[in-house]
């Protein structure tokens, strides 16, 4: 028995979350799910996204499915997922692009750099500390290079001509692929965005600070269709979170649209990460077969429906 | 007659700003240039990259045409061209990309956000601190509404969602717009440069802090052939400089390979810059017919020389 808590979140995350969830319990029958309610609908009904016994419920799981959440129009708020993923220390945001010809992992670190959360505002000016620690590009920098050493190579994405603090990071990731045994190199992040568009064949691994992934995945979501066909890992020590790079959006929600494939792909790195590679790989496959069939969704010029791709999904599932 | 100062730089930049020269200087018989030397060049032969001299012969002129440089590699080294922006306070980095289907033009804050120089390094971390200033945000606000005005609508990059600098550089955007009648979007930086990417007619000014404009127009250069095309005009309420958005790519250098393009468009800017709308029209359309007839640099898969390609647009230049 395995136990996933599953939150859907808001917006489109209540229709592709389901989906998701469906395929899972196809290929997996020992999954016992469990729903955890955060977000904004939850905020606009208890005045509250998220709590300490919410982050304590998604610690219990041995992995956690997310959809998306909204952000509150409360300038107090801090964002639902920040706040996940440092109380769960979840410090590897893992972004694979795949797709025609393109076959990518980002490495984003996902607690520091700019989302220290070390802020403040004077009259005449705003400041946020951008903070790269030893510990954090050390960990994150292990992680990717154990994923490089399975593949081909890694590229650090910085900024290092301009930060300070990314000369630290520079020097730690090129010292851990040289103990790794990893070919690598480093790229400025803006002409780094650049070349991965032009010859994504060049790029195996990415590993970069925070924001820097934030923006370059988005980027690099144009080579394979679209934000909907991306999902993503929130690896920490001891918890992880799967979701899609997708946001929650509103502007097409409850209207069987959205595509769920980013979520589906992400409930197969789930299943990756509670061992079981070999069932991710038939969902992933499933995947690949119904979109080569040419079953998809308006965002990929398709007529499917969110219910509907994930149901031709799931028969492939069962044949696979 | 108009003083203009010359750099080269390094790399490339010998190559393609004495081809943008001499078309400035078939345009405008009257221009008066003269030559400053920066860069790593200078850096090796004199351990020095950029005086404050330097500055002031700079700041002397009407407008600096500049090539790029190479940063040496000294890591108490700061960018020649970080020192000049913020010597001649040129704020408002203005980087059109125009192309088949698109005509944005970014605005980049230029002077403070990440690169405040505001950096420090403890036994186990760096930081540093992105500043966003009333002052800083009121006059990028103010020349991009003023943009705006006079083309279609405002997109305002940010990443307020996670940054409380940025609420202050969006609330000073959208108060700016309202108060210049400019229609105004906001839009998160990670998800604007995907859709930037995928609908680039849905955009025309984006304003956005540094490194943000940094990264994006960047990946923007994907939409119309590369870092090859794209010109930059640097300009603060004394001093202009215009420059190709491209390094100085020393893997090319010397080659006779590198697309001048970049360089002859920052011209055309520069000739706006001094009153002179008519010849940088002449400028622009000339390259225009160049690249229409088929004459293009290896980037853009063709077999034309930097040179070669410059002497067409000089005869263009000639017709029109
Ligand atoms: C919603 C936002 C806080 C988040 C981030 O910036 O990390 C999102 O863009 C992402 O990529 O997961
Ligand atoms: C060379 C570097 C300091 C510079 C910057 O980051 O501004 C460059 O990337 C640019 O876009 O002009």
């Amino acid at each position: 028995m395995v136990k996933v808590a599953v939150v859907e979140g808001d917006g489109i995350g209540r229709e592709v979350v389901p989906v998701a969830r469906d395929i899972l319990a196809a290929v997996r029958p020992d999954i016992e799910f469990f729903d955890v309610e955060v977000g904004y609908g939850r905020w606009e009904r208890t005045g509250c996204a998220c709590t300490d016994e919410t982050i304590a419920d998604l610690g219990s799981a041995a992995a956690i499915l997310f959809g998306a959440v909204t952000t509150p129009p409360d300038p107090g708020y801090r964002s639902v997922m920040l706040q996940i993923r440092h109380a769960l220390d979840l410090y590897a945001n893992v972004r694979p692009i795949r797709g025609e010809g393109v076959d990518v992992v980002i490495v984003r670190e996902n607690t520091e750099g700019l989302y220290s959360g070390i802020e403040w505002t004077e009259p005449d000016r705003a400041c946020t500390v951008r903070v790269v620690s030893r510990r954090g590009s050390e960990r994150i920098a292990r992680y990717a290079c154990t994923l490089a050493k399975s593949r081909r190579h890694l590229t650090v994405g910085n900024k290092a001509n301009v930060l300070k603090s990314d000369c630290l990071f520079v020097d730690i990731c090129t010292a851990e692929a040289a103990r790794a045994g990893v070919s690598c190199r480093t790229s400025y992040i803006d002409a780094l965005c650049l070349d991965l568009l032009m010859h994504p064949d060049r790029y195996d691994v990415i590993v970069t600070t925070n924001i820097f992934g934030d923006i370059l995945s988005d980027a690099a979501a144009y080579l394979v269709g679209g934000l909907g066909m991306l999902p993503s890992a929130n690896i920490g020590d001891r918890h992880a979170l799967f979701e899609p790079v997708h946001g929650s959006a509103p502007d097409i929600a409850g209207r069987n649209v959205a595509n769920p494939v980013a979520a589906i792909r992400s409930a197969a790195m789930l299943l990756t990460h509670i061992g079981d590679p070999a069932s991710a790989a038939v969902v992933e496959e499933a995947v690949g077969r119904v979109l080569g069939a040419g079953i998809r969704t308006p965002d990929l010029g398709g007529a499917a429906g969110t219910r509907e791709f994930g149901a031709a999904v799931l028969r492939e599932v069962g044949r696979g």
